[in-house]
């Protein structure tokens, strides 16, 4: 597995990264992890790989653009001298187009939206042991929903500056489908958005999945 | 408008016509009447047709299938003398079928369906001045969706009992199609079920124009 | 209709506007635009008018008087760059000389009341596609009652300044008083000012007839 | 004063005698008789006659109408064997018919209520050292309001009971047309119905003038 | 009776005064002037003088001494601009002397009390119709009691300012002491401090004596 | 010390038995045992005494005059199968009669307190290896307290049934007594009967002594 | 895996299996399930194994012994008609033995340990496809701890009965042991009983282990 | 004992301290001192002691590790002119190893701190009439465990500064473990640190011992 005893990995995002925790960043005791992905992949690490201590931070805000996460990124994710960042953002970027339409100064465009995510990207590049990007999603199986072409868009610029920043990527939106091809969306989640547990535990295991992690592995005592 | 002076008008139903209103049966002063489709029926009535007093009774109880409805029936709608009824039931039926499908007593099944619908109709119908029958809906504008298409089914023999037993038919899944066809259902519903108060002002809309209410109806005193 | 895609409405006011907006200005999702005849104004708009997105903004706080709402004025509207302003003050202004007679700074008198209101209509006047001045009111049909004699004099305050400035002028006064020709004041408010739900279903009524709104309308898909 | 050392004294009503009481009957320490004129009857004969000890029960419920307190008379004030009966029913017989008057069978007419007024008396009369009837009013000094000229029969009908039975009456009706003669309705129930500690200040003061209440009266220690 | 129409009386005090008003000074509407003493004077005076508006000011705060008070006087009294100025403090002075014996900063001795006292004094004097000393007291019938031994030392300081400086003064010592004669002061209050509201009514009668209260008094309207 | 391994040790009585614990009876883990002198008594006994394990239960209700407590007593206690039982009742049945003076039906007086409590005794006489009575009490030190010497007459009958029945007796009049001897009964009790931790702490000191409870006892590990 | 499509699992157990689930059973939608290991096993096969539809239900009940759970067998898990039934209990018929040490009938000891729980087995043994036994535990790596040797007298018990009736046998006191090796308990759980989310990531992945679970297992879309 | 009249004593600590005190300092009425060994040694005092008023006053805050406590050492111990200062801190220092091990700047090591601790002794050194030391504990009689050796390492620099700046020592690790060989830790603490009021006696009981406190001592009336 990739990650080493004494990392840290901070969790940027918003509501499907924050689920509840500590507000504006939250680690260590009790339910500061909040109950969403990121307190799955704590709980997987910590339970499989006991040898092994690995800081976990959630810096997740509900209702976070990419616009609020990136002037908030310097105090809740780069000061906090991670060894891996993980971004998951844009969700709130579209919503905000479709269930606000008349409030243009809520939504943040395409255009935009890549120029925040690469500047968040900059911000850390270099001083990190590796960035994951963590795609949006719409877990609409239509194609043709509305809501669905524009967050393909935005799930083409995270993919797209994946690669061009060698970032590891997570198709969040591509798992969902796969997911709903077999059970319908309303067993994951009531708005197509906020996944229940079994969405996160989806979630965790697509990000584990990228981490090398083996579900076989067994510690010896030191 | 086909309602006369101290007409009563008793909404069955689930969570849709609930919507907060007092348990199970709600009507008269403060929020007995809830917050959804049912209220705003009544303040139209009573603010357009002030002339007119028409008591509006909510009987909607949030969860309920048609077999939970039929249950209740008697003493919730019959007993209650009301010179109309609405009936707006299947939501859940169908629901339980995609977000608990490990669970196949809590679902309803199109011939069920259709028994109890039946059921409900025939204990009220001659005792009556009419019956309404508001059809069940998923705010799903992608035909192939399995919950879509599922409901169509519930849609369709909704439609058929009212053709057989003479009721007035409001097509709510029709009413949010075209809705959806210009605003998305993110703008309306986050579950694509519940409505906020947009939705619910459409459905009122719906149901208010089977009535041939008079939107430039003016009462001079008496 | 008055109001083009895209248009933004500023309604200030005292609780008869607020009614449980968030605070000090609501718009947006859940229940921020309170309950009152605002939030009717919204959902008439998106659900007859689903093509045009109309921004509707709530600065209405409760216990303002014209000299309260003045101080706020240039915060909570004009700096919102509305298109539309509607301004319902006063109520508070004559209230209190009633039910606080010993306490006089808490009241303003129709000559402040005039000043006041003239201030707010001139600081966006010009900048505005139109000004609704919406009278304040108190539903009391005995014109000798001593509140509602002094009502009458900043009701006619308001009708002088809307002439004046040519302001589209709502009179609730008179709405309330033809209403209370046929029910009784007790169905609608409490306390005479504080409309129910009927009440705001009134209001917005009232308002919208002076925007041409057309109930009949319907939009076809884009 | 008519009462002496241990009378008991049961004040029957609606929430204009409930205001907060223990339910269903209130009385003893803490706050169990409520806020309103039965706590202050008591509070000026404990402290204006601290040589007498009399006990003082509400058995006020909001919301009554004077068949409700009919129901429960025999449990709650007749099976307490009270020494005096203070009776103050009707303003919910009328209310109803203009707040709900779509709901006949809330109401309560006048026939009903003479019926209902009169069992109670004859329940008590001969068993008590002496009745009370406080009349039912609505604080609205203009005599052709609908349901001010709907009151004034129900008080009739009290005074009619009060003479023909040897009751003692209170004319809250009259008393508070006399003080809205001063002052506006709108400083003492922002409801014309429920009143401010004022107003229930003026209620006890009413009731206590018919008992021959002394304020300059003193106790010397026994 | 002293006060006349548009007066302003404001009082000064500690736990006894304030009795859940709004904090630290609390009047008008709802139950800004807490449920003590202060609540019955402002209701007596507008149920009985309704052709007079005065205005109570309540600036009581719980657990203050004359320390306390002395620190804010001028904020929450003279700054006020009364016409008539109660000051009901000590105490709290004489209770820490007991309840918190190794505490001594928290008690304020005799000399310190006939300071803050004086100093408050001189700061209304002259400026104000009238100033009204209301003494502290303990209802402890035992004058051996070492805490009544002690408060009688302060009440005597309050009188002896009254007299020095001409301040109407309100002996509520003597007052509970009469009437704990009569009943015992497990019946006003638990504690011997903190009156019910029969305690309360006999504070209002005694400070309502000292002004030339006619409890006969009635208004004819203007 | 008189407790053995294993015993049973129930306690009966009012408000300052009760002390917050479960009702109608606590014990064992978390706050079952309230915060009175019970749970010191039980937090003793363990402390100093670890190798006996002794069963202590909490049968106090607030508000208990001894007819209440001998109406549970059966349940409460008898039941139980106690091997000593503790009973200190007959506070309520004192203060009734003075801070409800008007309501006899509350007020327990002497010869009926006798009767019950001597009930009481003789129902757990000889079932049980002792009891013991504990003293009611006021914590006035002023003889002449008309409440004091009341309650004088109910210790007298307690001391008196504990003399003819063997039991064991603790005289907390007394105890409290040489306390307010030294400091001011504020310091322990703001109503001179419900004790603050510090008069709960002298309650077990005064229980524990009567026991044989040796301060300096130390336990070896078995 | 051993679980077919429409399988339903029941897992009785105390608060360690309960965690905040329904009471005093739980399934479906919500937190029925609560937020212990058996949330996380069905959030394991629902996100591994979309295509196979299990049902899940939640029968722990806080505090329960064996005596307490074989007392509500029949009504929580055999009425429901399991295909598997799981049972893990023991730990509060250990835990009362050290925490309540004078409360005898709150222990079970262990011959009626190994009563109750054969009694579990017997009732639902042949109607089922499998039973799986989970022992007791305590996070207790010192064997010389004389909980944890109690303990494991009752663990040995549930081995033996998982060999004689051919149960599926979880042993949670090894799987602990072995995790605290490496990390200490107090990483894991206060109070070495409730497992914090790590705790029940491994409870989950150690029963999940004993049913066959392929982590690497991924569905078609039928 | 070594405690005067007036003598002020200031307990600095952890949550073991605090105990729900009021924060970050606490003494006087009420509840301000928390429910644990600091509440008791007051009671204690206040009981046995009457003729001496002792101040105590509470500055423990939950979570604190030395380095916290160092912090604010200045502000909440010696800015209060103490007689008497007791120190009772290490626990999280060592706990924050164990539950947080992937955070070491939650963790504070031997060396810093017995530099914190030190600095804490010289700050009131010579300024005050004694240095309580309390050694932090883990009721872990396991002397292998790993926190428990880590806390040992804790608990000798603890006795060694005490021994190098003549405090008096409590050793709460040695009463502990006492105890616990006869009663199992479960009984008086579920985590092993956090005592119920069983362990804060026997705190009291360890801490006052080094005081010479008498239990017999017995003081007359001044």
């Amino acid at each position: 597995m990739i990650f080493e005893n004494m990392d840290r990995i901070v969790f940027a995002g918003d509501s499907v990264t924050d689920m509840d925790s500590a507000q504006p960043v939250g680690e260590g005791l009790f339910d500061n992890l909040g109950i969403g992905y990121v307190r799955i992949v704590d709980n997987m690490l910590a339970a499989y790989y006991p040898e092994l201590n690995i800081r976990v931070t959630n810096s997740g805000v509900s209702g976070n653009t990419s616009r609020d996460l990136l002037e908030r990124f310097g105090r809740d994710v780069t000061s906090l001298n991670p060894d891996w960042v993980s971004i998951c953002i844009g969700i709130n970027d579209v919503w905000r187009q479709f269930d606000s339409p008349a409030m243009p100064d809520c939504q943040v465009l395409p255009q935009e939206y890549e120029q925040n995510l690469e500047k968040m990207i900059l911000e850390v590049k270099g001083k990190v042991k590796g960035i994951f990007l963590l795609s949006p999603y719409y877990m609409e199986p239509n194609r043709e929903d509305k809501m669905r072409r524009r967050m393909d868009e935005y799930v083409a610029i995270c993919a797209g500056l994946a690669g061009k920043h060698g970032c590891m990527y997570v198709d969040f939106q591509k798992m969902y489908e796969d997911y709903c091809n077999i059970r319908h969306s309303a067993f994951i989640a009531w708005d197509r958005v906020h996944p229940n547990r079994v969405g996160a535990t989806l979630m965790a295991r697509a990000f584990l999945e990228r981490c090398g992690f083996d579900y076989g592995h067994r510690a010896s005592a030191s």
